[in-house]
């Protein structure tokens, strides 16, 4: 019978000693990477398996995280919470989590399905893609103290809970000033409907670099609900101005692939740039504004097991988007 | 104290015996869809939560399915597994079963994760996204009497495990007969290099279509690796032939998405169908064969728990796809 492979074995083939294989397999983030890619890979050549069971006795941890999938929708935009969702299955397997899934029809139906799943299944904490003003659910986990965070800001309380986001003003910023390093003057916003908080940080990213340009005044902005029929209709109107813009910063991909529709019907010189970089964006060569999804992911992951292994973290997390220039602006 | 809910409370609400009432949460499949929908919202009215660790030890099971979630790539084709993981876990979740997502660099890896999956968390059932010729992960899950169910066929032994897949043969087919239809008589077909089993099942639609009309004489067949780019490259020796096609049917949308940028550039009047109508098809009007994907994962779901619960079903199952009618062909 072959050797029964322990932890001390996993230590001795990787040169480390048995607490550094032990933080790899329940703490690896207090692991350097180079000593962590080498205990991993001395426990996938030696086989080793930590017997789960017996290490949720110890730790009291189930090492799953909970995430819901979002409804399929138009794909243009839905394709972010997707590569959201690749990003955070990877990170949480490198720290040895495991990411269950659910879906919810509203968050009465959202709150209900926690209950059942921390019931079933003893899960160690959530990940939400979203919050609302307002949100019962983030309410609702904080009065039970489960550990969750969320991606995206809750915007009436900013400390309430732990979070990570991309700050979507500053992605706006860099749109507007990289069109106005390129001489345009009236530049419009393409939004949706005040009131929602990640629309209404893009929208203000956009108005205050017009305002320090000091062109504030002269530049349209246009609302409508997301959608590539909305931009173009709405893009239509405001090349029907007296004065139409040159340029348009949108909210979303699907409305500038509309408003870029709008602008090719009407062989108008406008420029046009989307946000969130999607596949759509990519393949028809829009200039858009990229969320780092991958790193969003992996500082969601990083401050849920910190938060578990009550480590000192940072619980709130602003990352920089970045312009990915195309053919459109 | 409020009375607590148990399954002869709902049974009295929802005027079904106690017996339906266990079907619904143990077995779902087996019971009319009208009365599971009264069932379920009996169950969401009242409240009641069916303890799922007692579950477990009665039923023997977990009420987990593993699905593997594969690397972002170009966010094209991608998005096919993608929306295949949303209806899975939709179906899941009214059947009463978790989905959990795990990643795998390559076929050794993965069953490295069987292992640990099973030993850490009691899984039920596996789903696998796609199966190779000699698929060994397959192999070691069938060893093992693990059950599970691909999402594609077993290219080398049809009856070897449940499957579910969608006739690609007879989407392509479809769109060939589309364009002899619309009068064209010069039909490529752009396609991957042999030897892969879903490419090939595409281009053999194609081909036996032609056949069948006593056209596969004059149609070129190009091969090339899946992209954007090389679509293009491709479509650019096309339509520098003697004989140039009029029409191109195309293995996947990448590459119709870069055959469209080369008939385009040559402003030549050649039509382009692609393959799995994803979002960015739907952008810029692309025709594309759309794979029912909703359906293959509710299908998925019904296999693996008539497989659990030992009921009889055809454990092999064969989806028509359709022809999304755009402007493109």
């Amino acid at each position: 019978m072959a050797e029964k492979v322990t932890i001390a074995t996993v230590a001795r083939h990787a040169q480390v000693s048995r607490q550094t294989v032990s933080n790899v397999l329940n703490a690896p983030h207090v692991v350097r990477e180079e000593t962590r890619r080498r205990v991993q890979e001395a426990i996938t050549a030696l086989g080793y398996r930590a017997n789960q069971a017996a290490r949720q006795m110890r730790t009291g941890r189930s090492r799953l995280i909970a995430v819901r999938i979002e409804p399929t929708r138009d794909g243009i935009n839905g394709s972010v919470l997707d590569r959201f969702l690749h990003g955070l299955t990877e990170t949480a397997d490198a720290a040895g989590y495991r990411v269950l899934l659910y879906t919810a029809r509203d968050d009465g139906h959202e709150i209900a399905t926690y209950d059942d799943l921390l019931g079933a299944y003893d899960l160690d904490a959530f990940v939400l893609t979203g919050t609302d003003h307002g949100d019962p659910r983030t309410a609702w986990l904080a009065e039970r103290e489960v550990p969750f965070v969320t991606f995206g800001r809750p915007w009436d309380a900013p400390d309430a809970h732990p979070w990570v986001d991309v700050d979507g003003a500053a992605g706006t910023a860099q749109a507007t000033r990289r069109l106005l390093d390129t001489g345009h003057r009236r530049i419009a916003f393409l939004g949706w409907p005040a009131g929602s908080g990640v629309g209404d940080d893009r929208r203000a990213g956009w108005r205050t670099t017009l305002a320090a340009a000091g062109l504030d005044g002269a530049a349209p902005d246009a609302a409508t609900e997301d959608g590539i029929a909305e931009g173009e209709r709405v893009m239509r109107d405001l090349l029907a101005l007296d004065e139409p813009p040159t340029a348009v910063v949108c909210v979303s991909d699907s409305l500038a692939l509309g408003a870029l529709q709008a602008v090719r019907v009407a062989a108008a010189p406008v420029a046009v740039v989307g946000f969130d970089d999607t596949p759509v964006a990519a393949a028809v060569g829009l200039t858009s504004v990229s969320q780092p999804l991958a790193a969003a992911a992996a500082r969601c992951v990083e401050l849920l097991t910190a938060l578990l292994d009550g480590q000192p973290t940072d619980p709130q997390v602003l990352l920089r988007p970045e312009l990915v220039l195309r053919h459109t602006a």
